[in-house]
């Protein structure tokens, strides 16, 4: 039902603009993102759908079909000197059903509307687009947003764009039977386990914390071991026992990583008196989070007793898990069963998505391609032409499926 | 038989110099650096002694006594914004010890001769004043160096300050019958453990590495603990392994630290591809030096048979501990045990002096008087006027006994 080469020709296409080695570089509200997007209300409108860009820069599109509406889509800029695909596939695989549905005489009564989210790679802010179009972004969070490494306000760059003053759309939910958000998977784990799709189990909630160790500058030469109070090492003894602790306490899936560390301060001959590092976990079940924030307060508490530094930790953010919808979830997987048997699994969401955010008022589900070695985020990202036109098939005949299945 | 009033007067003077907050910011070649050394030749020389400065920059004051003669001295710059007393308390000690052996009618055939070595705290170089004395900095390293900060040549310092072009003053060993240095502490053991004074047992070798891991950067959301190839906490683990196995093979007064730790690219949301630590031991005895070193390699073997990343370690610099000559630390413990008994201490010198270098052509000794919370190179470092004035007096008669007493 879709078409294979209008599908590759569209994301070659935007492949070139802001093209980057083999990646692009593309980010919200560039010269090069404000020409995409209105490339794409274009080829909305070719589609025959209702297209416009609102006050924050979110595409709707919508089809004038009465009855059983699905919405898909996903977000098309880029993270800076990144892939092609993250987002970008997305978009023209909803852009794609919306087209091959329309076009589909054999059916009646179903339409899809496409989405495309401003911002979910946050040069500007955290899921400015998504959070949005569900209700919860105040014009007072749009006056303090600014560009995460230029600083440039975002009211500055929405009217350089032409969008300021705009409306903002918001979700009418009744209109919907549900969302669909197709993604690269940004890991290995298709590739490792020799899957070629990924059904979306849930999107995982992501607790981020700092970790402080205050003990005593001193000359690393002069204080003897038995007086010194090395944040450093009191860190260091923190975060192996994190190592040891954890496994025990965690789901199968569940993830926690020190992106960061400093001493300060950072010198060869000096005993650090502070030390700070940046720590998260993520799993899809809120009762694996706090079972791991308790075990990190526990830590903390007895390496305090210990002594001989001050060990505090502060969470930073807690993202909530998202639930993906079971029946939607079933579907995915009988489609891509069909297409490809028994090469396709269940899988949780470790990256966040614009479909956590939609999943707080429609039925959600999300669907994975294989990202080649699992590379994200920078240039040489990449998933074969295959596996992008499988995708987009499963993608579509799913949506379709999950339109035509009776409420039960 | 030292005069306390001048010892201190001449201390207060120096403070005034490059004067910052309570301390002093007086870098090797300043304006006020090149003023202070030409305040001491004419000290030197109202004090009877012949003094001069070389191409260098190091102040060399000689006795014109025929007889035995002892070598003292020490630095005069400072570390940026640091401490008032840190060399020169040293200087003032050595110039106040040549001063008041020349006054005493008592004494025949002795004298002493003041050294200061220019840079003792790195600003062009390493040790560039006490390794010249003893013949081993060659025109070409002098070339080279340049201002570890801004980058100016010291060739062109030593033109502004009018010493280029001089002849560098060379050790004479058979003029000496040894060495001195008065040093303040630079750390807290003095202090905690009630004493007055240190008298130094070994200046301690110091063996720098680097301590790399290799793993592979990847999003710390979407890959699974199980392929994770994560540098940060391979690093982690071996510093935590270090912290475990050292103490059993250290000696009571080995130190050991890792000042800086960083993780790349040190992103909150990222798998850190690399890691690296600036690790570090301490010891007056090689042999203590060998068995960190191996236990050092050990700990990197094991943790790569374990995998998954690859560790590696570098080592950046191993200075040679230096022994301190035991008839003049016999004469120190005496002395001192004369002015405070029992409240004095034999101890190794955690910290890098001049004298360690004096040390490869002469007998040897050091002597330290307490640091106040034990605070080094800031501008907040003090030692009391009771410790100074004490300091000097048994400095003072320490080189006086050893130069009365006859070769065993």
């Amino acid at each position: 039902m879709i078409n294979p080469e209008r599908v590759l020709g569209d994301l070659k296409y935007l492949r070139t603009i802001g093209g980057f080695k083999t990646g692009v570089h593309r980010p919200t509200l560039s010269k090069e993102d404000i020409f995409v997007r209105q490339w794409l209300v274009e080829q909305m409108r070719e589609a025959g759908l209702d297209a416009a860009i609102d006050g924050i820069g979110n595409i709707l599109a919508r089809t004038d079909v009465a009855g059983r509406i699905m919405l898909a889509g996903s977000h098309i800029e880029t993270q800076n000197h990144a892939g092609w695909l993250d987002g970008a596939l997305g978009v023209i695989y909803a852009l794609e059903t919306a087209r091959a549905v329309r076009e589909d005489r054999s059916l009646h009564g179903v339409g899809v509307d496409v989405a495309v989210f401003c911002d979910e790679e946050g040069h500007f802010g955290s899921f400015l687009g998504s959070r949005s179009f569900i209700g919860v972004v105040d014009e007072a969070e749009i006056d303090r947003a600014k560009h995460v490494s230029i600083g440039t306000p975002l009211r500055e760059a929405l009217a350089a764009a032409g969008y300021a003053g705009r409306p903002r759309f918001v979700i009418d939910p009744s209109r919907y039977v549900g969302f669909f958000e197709a993604h690269i998977e940004q890991g290995a784990v298709l590739e490792t386990s020799g899957n070629r799709i990924g059904v979306v189990s849930g999107i995982v909630g992501f607790w981020q914390y700092r970790i402080m160790a205050e003990g005593e500058q001193n000359h690393a030469g002069t204080t003897p071991m038995e007086l010194r109070r090395d944040a450093g090492l009191a860190l260091v003894r923190l975060l192996n026992a994190v190592d040891v602790r954890f496994p025990a306490l965690a789901a199968p899936r569940t993830v926690w990583t020190t992106g960061k560390i400093s001493l300060d301060p950072g010198a060869r001959s000096i005993i650090p008196g502070r030390a700070e590092a940046l720590f998260q976990f993520r799993d899809t079940d809120v009762a694996v989070l706090e079972r791991l924030e308790n075990a990190l307060h526990e830590l903390v508490k007895e390496a305090n007793a210990a002594g001989p530094c001050a060990l505090s930790v502060m969470r930073v953010s807690a993202s909530e898990p998202a639930r993906m919808d079971e029946r939607f979830t079933k579907v995915l997987a009988k489609v891509a069963q069909q297409e490809v048997p028994g090469r396709f699994i269940h899988m949780p969401s470790g990256a966040a998505h614009d479909a956590q955010f939609i999943a707080q008022k429609l039925p959600t589900a999300m669907m994975f391609v294989p990202s080649i070695k699992g590379i994200s985020h920078h240039w040489t990202e990449d998933t074969s032409e295959e596996d992008i036109v499988l995708g987009a098939k499963i993608f579509a005949n799913s949506i379709v499926l999950a339109l035509k299945a009776r409420r039960p």
